[in-house]
């Protein structure tokens, strides 16, 4: 195998009441790469299409975490890259976290041993902390393993893999706005009460058992964000109508994408998801708000071949 | 039928990072009663051995519990209750839930049309707030349910029973002190940290996982309180090395039963459960503290019939 063409999907980390622990993968919104093996050791950055960045490995999330991967492999070759972006940087569903994960995964398929999904995520967290500025694995881990995946710890690092209910739809709405990963982290509290923390650690295992159960209900009922969103949502205009919009249409659950501007919504069938769509896009049109969306299945597969050679 | 002798288990509420949502039920340690149907009216509490408990049924947990249930069904029939606990008061481990969940469980048998665990639930919480002065399901849920039940709500009151892993065993240990459950709250802080707050989502969603993929690395990883336990533990003296003792001798999780001053430890076999007991008696002895101590499995059926007439 000489060149390979991999799929790398968005993902939609925090997910209301899992803040910084759950994360899921979409299907059919995603970047593509074109990974090259080549003699000389290292990697090299040939080609970027739907966004400016840096070709300099050392400075783009491909690169750092590509080369995390092979220099702790000591691979006596090396890859030369395209990377063809489709999801919007800054938009909140994992545009780094697709880079990071989609090197790892591809460099992964030319190894005679492959590394495990775990393995593969710490090295893509590198990359991830290059746009982040910290490691953080709630993109990562979904965009690798699919599906929904939670992170129970970092020292060592746990990832476990959770069910994705058969029917389970998501739709993306992405207004035009700009929100700072550092304005989001620095508009949360540093305190909560412990009534509410004890409330969350409920809602967020009554929405993993509804993942378990394919319990749609228990999935709606349990997805209240009571620490973060309080806060958060005051970065977006009218959160609170769009919100009201996508749950009174259909829609289980709501709640920011990441640190946003993106906002999620979890569907029972295509069908909801997609009057959740309509019902949001008329909804931002109505606040003059400027948006794109997407409505897709919650993946179950993450990082994918699409072509090799 | 005339009258049938029912069994009502031990159960530990909390369950470390679990604390308010999460509970579970014995096999082995618990009380029974004895539920004779009559003519009259109401509920006659004839007949209590092995605690001092008052005989008028508006003052005890069982017949407040009782009364609830037959005046909201309007049953033109009544009850009369012997009542035998094994379970002591104030140890922790729901001596007044399994009073309270024993009563309307039993009464449920002579009804024509019985009610759910949910319904059942609600009115034995009745009879719990008579004897901890709110209305709480953390004990009555696993009571009826038998297993791990979770609480996700109480308006309405919503209840997720939780599979247990086959293999999933308890000690208890109950050092011979007292903490009064006002002591035990008022302990509490109001603030946490966020930080430590979404610690505890992730430890009680990994729990969660564990129970539904009968993962004990994975219970054991996450069953961590960072929230309630470090105040706690400090109204049990020496509670740091009965823990490290538990978790030395095979115990995969450890912490404070309810309120108190129980302890359990969950392990993986019957064998590791008795090491650890056999290493917790030990140790408390060391330490001059008197105590009991039971080996169990997680119960999977909660209440149940011993006997009918």
């Amino acid at each position: 195998m000489k060149e390979i063409r991999v799929f790398s999907p968005a993902t939609v980390a925090n997910v209301n009441c899992g803040f910084d622990v759950l994360g899921f993968a979409l299907d059919g919104l995603g970047d593509e790469m074109v990974i090259r093996k080549v003699p000389e050791k290292g990697i090299k950055i040939t080609k970027i299409t739907g966004a400016e960045l840096p070709y300099k490995a050392k400075e783009n999330v491909v690169g750092v975490a590509g080369l995390a991967m092979v220099e702790a492999l000591n691979l006596d070759f090396g890859f030369e890259i395209e990377i063809h972006k489709n999801i919007r940087l800054g938009s909140g569903v994992g545009s780094s976290a697709a880079s990071a994960a989609g090197i790892v995964y591809g460099i992964n398929q030319f190894l005679e041993t492959p590394l495990s999904n775990l393995e593969l995520t710490a090295f893509g967290m590198k990359g991830e902390a290059v746009a982040s500025g910290n490691e953080h694995a709630d993109n990562v881990a979904p965009c690798l393993y699919g599906g929904f995946t939670l992170i129970t710890g970092y020292e060592p690092l746990r990832i476990v893999s959770l069910p994705v209910p058969e029917e389970l739809y998501v739709t993306i709405i992405h207004p035009h706005i700009t929100i700072k990963t550092k304005e989001a982290r620095e508009i949360l509290p540093e305190q909560v009460s412990l009534k509410n923390a004890i409330k969350q650690t409920g809602n967020l295992a009554g929405l993993i058992a509804g993942l378990y159960e394919a319990d749609y209900g228990l999935i709606a009922s349990s997805t209240q964000d009571v620490l973060v969103e309080p806060y958060r949502k005051n970065l977006i205009p009218d959160f609170d109508f769009y919100k009201q919009t996508a749950l009174k249409n259909g829609g289980l659950a709501f709640g920011i994408s990441g640190s946003g501007p993106s906002m999620f919504t979890l569907s029972k069938g295509l069908q909801n998801a997609g009057a959740v769509e309509f019902a949001l896009k008329k909804a931002l049109k109505e606040k003059n708000m400027k948006s794109e969306s997407y409505v897709s299945p919650v993946s179950k597969h993450g990082n994918r071949i699409l072509e090799q050679k």
